[in-house]
Parts: structure tokens; sequence; C-alpha cells
């Protein structure tokens, strides 16, 4: 396995919440540039203004023009935004969003191109971005997008922290929406897609996936709703007969109160408030949101561009760090997989169990 | 206030469950028997049997057959259920079923007529317990029907446990029927009842009530659904108009993930995983359930029978002792707010904030 060190491309997200204020905040700790190689996307006028706002200790940058200039153990900046362009903190504006979607397409060019190993994105707000421009939801159907490399990539959001992983059947859908979304098909492809991620991504050889139900007591035998009995459980039978450790369906509340989600290496909850509920419980200011299934690794922060307290120094940074943390781990993950499968050995007789 | 000791009436629930073991766990410390008259409805013998089993220290109890022969500071025990009864720990059975329902019979009728003056229900299995006598989804539709005095009553679960109360709109319905029931006037009136528990049963003067929002990001201004921007924010509106501190649609994720829900007295949840997964994430095994808007005072176990463990001495009585402290809890609030609005002062000139 190469030894070179991962080039971290990390965008600045909206520049009026607190994107960088967590960059900062992670970069002054001289370690991060020593494990890998930052180089964000953004402007280091609006950097030293944020600095100096919240009177944060000096963090040092090397303004570069390409990655390709990065070879040092710096913190590197590419300027993706114009000179006159100034941060509002706590606003939302149409200037915010504008530069937050510079960043993006410049680093979204270089990590499909391989002048950045992994993307690491601060949080936009996509009141600011929406536009002619930017028709997306979000960061991962925008990236899902630009980073298609012809394999028409399926992207899947994880929440990931601690031992605790959690993936969504549906994510941004209301209520009302949802249980027709929970078919057959959609909860055994988020199986497989999952069960792929959690071995290649995650480096887990057999994973264990618990799938809760979409019922309260996962449908009582039918008097609460059918669907447990014959969506879920049908779909997770189908994993299982593809040899997939698919388990459930499990009563949510029960499941997370319980502690038996700690015997599992993912869990895929059928629906937005299901997953996310328990995962922001646990896992405090840590998580951190990767999205599975794109050719290239992109993971960020598991919070908003928190306009609130945006410029007044209260922003916590841990999340941004574990997102870094995590965005290199899969990138090593991925490589070990990919050299570990590279040259299969042909299948032999003793493979069987005995020697013919 | 009156203070002579409270008759606590403790139903066995499903014999072949973890009733016995919780019971006898909880009774084996003296102090129980000095703060309050525990009375159980059950069996001495099975009792006696399920101690054996588990091999637990001894617990004396006087058998009694009225709860006015209750008066000194034992443990007391009515048999409802006949010699020959024996227990299957660990098997759903008929007979386990009918035990349950005779406990609950007679102590709903001690606590209906004034014998005893609060009711603590270990769990029963709806598999096991319903036929034609017992036609109720649980509990708390039983009492609700036995403890009717002519008022009506209409009972609200609220779950509860170190500051943290949580009640929900709709309770048991499957997924798909929960968006339709969630009314704006089944909202208001979830506000407007759960506000008044929180002052008369839990002593809470001003109760700030958060409201959590039906659909994700409460819908990102109708992007993900109308449904609380019309229905769960007028509710929200119209109860604080009625001088009741509602506030949100919150959503629920990041108002449970950052720890927002501290700052009120009471959560209402849309839905049972949106309220039961936080709450048994943070109450671990020390949640209690409170039946509320009935005239007596009932509280269960955050549990069931927990049929897989029966009989292995693996329980943990930590909630079914929180569940008597609760309902000790919430009969004293009850008279205090009696006594305290029995004969209001009439009306004077000075209330109005001057002398005239």
């Amino acid at each position: 396995m190469e030894n070179r060190k991962i080039k971290v491309g990390i965008t600045h997200g909206d520049i009026n919440g607190i994107g960088y204020e967590i960059i900062l905040k992670t970069l002054e700790d001289p370690r991060i540039a020593e494990i890998c190689t930052p180089i964000v996307y953004g402007s280091a006028k609006i950097a030293a203004s944020y600095r100096k706002l919240m009177e944060l200790p000096e963090v040092k940058f090397t303004t570069i023009t390409s990655p390709a200039e990065a070879t040092a153990d710096h913190n590197y900046i590419i300027n993706v935004v114009d000179e006159n362009v100034t941060p509002e903190p706590g606003r939302c504006t149409p200037a915010g969003g504008s530069a937050a979607l510079a960043a993006l397409e410049r680093a979204a060019t270089d990590l499909r191109e391989g002048a950045i190993d992994v993307l690491v994105t601060c949080p936009i707000s996509k009141d600011a971005i929406h536009g002619d421009e930017f028709s997306f939801p979000g960061h991962t159907e925008f990236l899902q997008d630009r980073l298609n490399d012809g394999s028409d990539p399926k992207a899947m959001m994880i929440m990931a922290g601690e031992g605790l992983r959690v993936a969504l059947v549906t994510i941004h859908e209301s209520l009302a929406d949802v249980t027709p979304k929970v078919t057959k098909g959609a909860v055994l492809d988020s199986i497989m897609r999952f069960n792929k991620s959690l071995i290649a991504d995650f480096g887990i050889h057999s994973p264990r996936i618990a799938v809760l139900s979409l019922n309260p007591h996962a449908g009582d035998n039918g008097v609460i709703g059918s669907e447990d009995n014959e969506i879920v459980a049908p779909a997770v039978a189908e994993a299982y007969k593809k040899r997939v450790f698919a388990f459930g369906p499990y009563p949510a509340d029960g499941f997370f109160g319980s502690g038996a989600y700690k015997k599992f290496d993912g869990v895929l909850a059928m629906y937005h408030d299901q997953g996310l509920i328990p995962f922001k419980l646990l896992m405090a200011e840590r998580g951190v949101n990767y999205t599975a299934g794109l050719p290239c690794v992109r993971t960020s922060p598991d919070h908003g561009t928190a306009f609130d307290i945006a410029g007044s120094g209260q922003a916590d940074p841990q999340s941004l760090r574990e997102a870094i943390y995590m965005a290199l781990d899969i990138y090593r993950n991925r490589q070990r997989e990919a050299e570990a499968t590279a040259n299969p050995l042909r299948k032999q007789n003793f493979d069987r169990g005995r020697n013919e």
C-alpha cells in the first residue's frame, strides 16, 4: 500500500456559518498537517477575518493555486472567491451561497481528477445556495452528479461514529410519504448497498446489519400495520439468502433502549427521525456523515451552518475533526480492499473443505 | 395534608413473565414497606415458587383478603388465583393471561372504591390475556373503562423519569396512519391534557412543553411536507393563546441531539417511535409509564413481560421501584393540588397590581 500523505480537500461551506471557525480550530492543531495534507477551498482573507473576529490562535496557510503544489507538512488554501467578498456572520445571503458553491465546484473537479484524495465538506445553507446553478437538495446529490464516472453511482448517506453506523431507506420525505416508499425492493437495495460499504469502506469482513421495523412493535403480528411482515421481513430474508447477515425487523425503541444496537455493525432505519434521533443522541457532537456509493470518498460533520452562533466562537470542531479522520480511514480501507481483491486466487478443490 | 401511609396495589402481571422477580427484588428492601404499604395482588404460592427457583432472599408477606387489613409496616399479598395454578416461566399461556386479569380486576375494584390509593401494574402479555373478558389493547384502556366515574376520563400515557416526561399524540398506530391522525384538534388536545397533568400530577407550576415536528426539519418550510406549518404550528400557537407555555414544532433529531430537551418540563411527540426511541435511550432501565387523565393514579414499569429471561434471575427491578416512587409522588401532588385549589379566594381589586 502506498504510504504518501493523503490530500484532504476541505470546502469552507457557507461563509456566513461556522465553517471557518471549525476549520481554524481543527487546523490550529499541528498534528492534523502531520497525518495528512489539508487543502482548504475558500479564501485566505475570509479565514483571517474570522480569526481576528473570534481572537483565535494564528493558523498558517500556504496559498496555492493547485493541489499539486501541496507537498510539505503545511496547511494549504486555494482561493476560490473574489478578494472583495466579505462574510456577514449569521446572515443567510446569496453571497454566502455563491462562495459555498464556488468551493464545492472546484473541489469536486479536483477530486474527480485525483488532484485531492478525499473531500470533507463544511455545512452549506440550502436556502442560500439554491438557484439556477445549484438545483440539488444537498451535497450528496450534487456530488453524485459531479463525480459520475459513467458507473451511474447511487449515493447512500451513512451516519457514523464510535462503532455506530446508521443508514436510511428513506431520507428527506414527509412522514406521509415514508410508508409508500418503503417497498421490498427499496429495503433490499438499501441492505445490499449498506453491506457493500461496511465491507469496502469500513473494513468489516462480514458485517451484521440490524433492520428496524417500520411500525411500532414491528406491527404486533399485523395488529399495528402489515408492512413489517409483508415488506420488511421478506426483504431481510432475501438479503440473508444472498449471504448478507441481515436481521430484523426490530422495533426501534426497544432496540436502542436495550443497547441491542451495540451488537451490530450497521443499523438500517426506515426513515429520517427513526435513525437520526438515536444517532444524534448517542453521538452528541462527534457524529460524521459519510456519502457511500460514490467513486470518491466524501465525509462531512454532522451539523448545519449554525447561523445562530456564527462568529461567536462557540462552535465545537469535534465533528469536523472526526470527519477528517473518518475520510482518511475510509480511503485507506478502500485501498486495502482494492489490493486484497485485485488478483483473486483460482478456486481450488480443497476450498470445499475436503481434499478430493 | 393527611400523613397516613399510602396503600400501593401491585398487580403481579403475567405469571410467566418477570413480574414476581421484580416484585420480590423490590420488596426485599425493607425501606419500601416503611415509606408505603405494598399490597400485591397475586399468589403467595407462586411468589414462593419463584423465590425458590431463583434463590432470592426471603421476602415476608402477610396474606390478607382485603386492603383494610393492611395496617402495619408489612408487605401484604391478596390471593387472586387458585392454589393449583402454577407458573410456566417464559411461556405465553392462557393460564398466565387469566391470572394477570384476575389481579387486575380485583385491584381495579379496590382502587375505584378507595381501598388502595394507587396502582402499580406489572407487565401483561397481550397475546396471553386477550379473550372475551379482556378486549382492550392494554392496561390503559382497561383502566379507563373500569375507573370511569361518570366523568368519561380520557387516559394519556406519559413516560417519565429523571426530569424527562414524554407524551404522544398518536400511540399504537401504523406509520401510515400517523399523519391522518395528527390533526390540529388532536395536537391541541394533547398539549392541553399534558399541561394539566404536568401541573396537577407532577407539581410543576407553569410547565414548558416542547412540541416535536411531524416531518424531518419541521418540513423545511413546506419542502418536506406542509403539516408542521399548517397543523402543528397553529395548534402550538392556539395553546399559547390559552396561556400554556407550548413551543415548537422542533425537528426531533436536533432537539434531542443538542440536549434542548433538558430545558423543557414535557416533550410532546407526534408518534410512538419519535417519543419512545429517545425516552428509552435516555432512561435505560429507569423509565416509568404513567397513565394521566384517570381519576386514580396508576403507574407501571417501562418494559414488557420479558418471557425470554423469565425465571433466570436477570431481571432488573429498577423500573418497578421507580414506578412505585412515582405513584407516591403523583398521589401526594394531586392531594396538594386539590387542597391548594379547594377554596379559592374571591378576586380582590388589589390582585390587579394596584390598590384602587
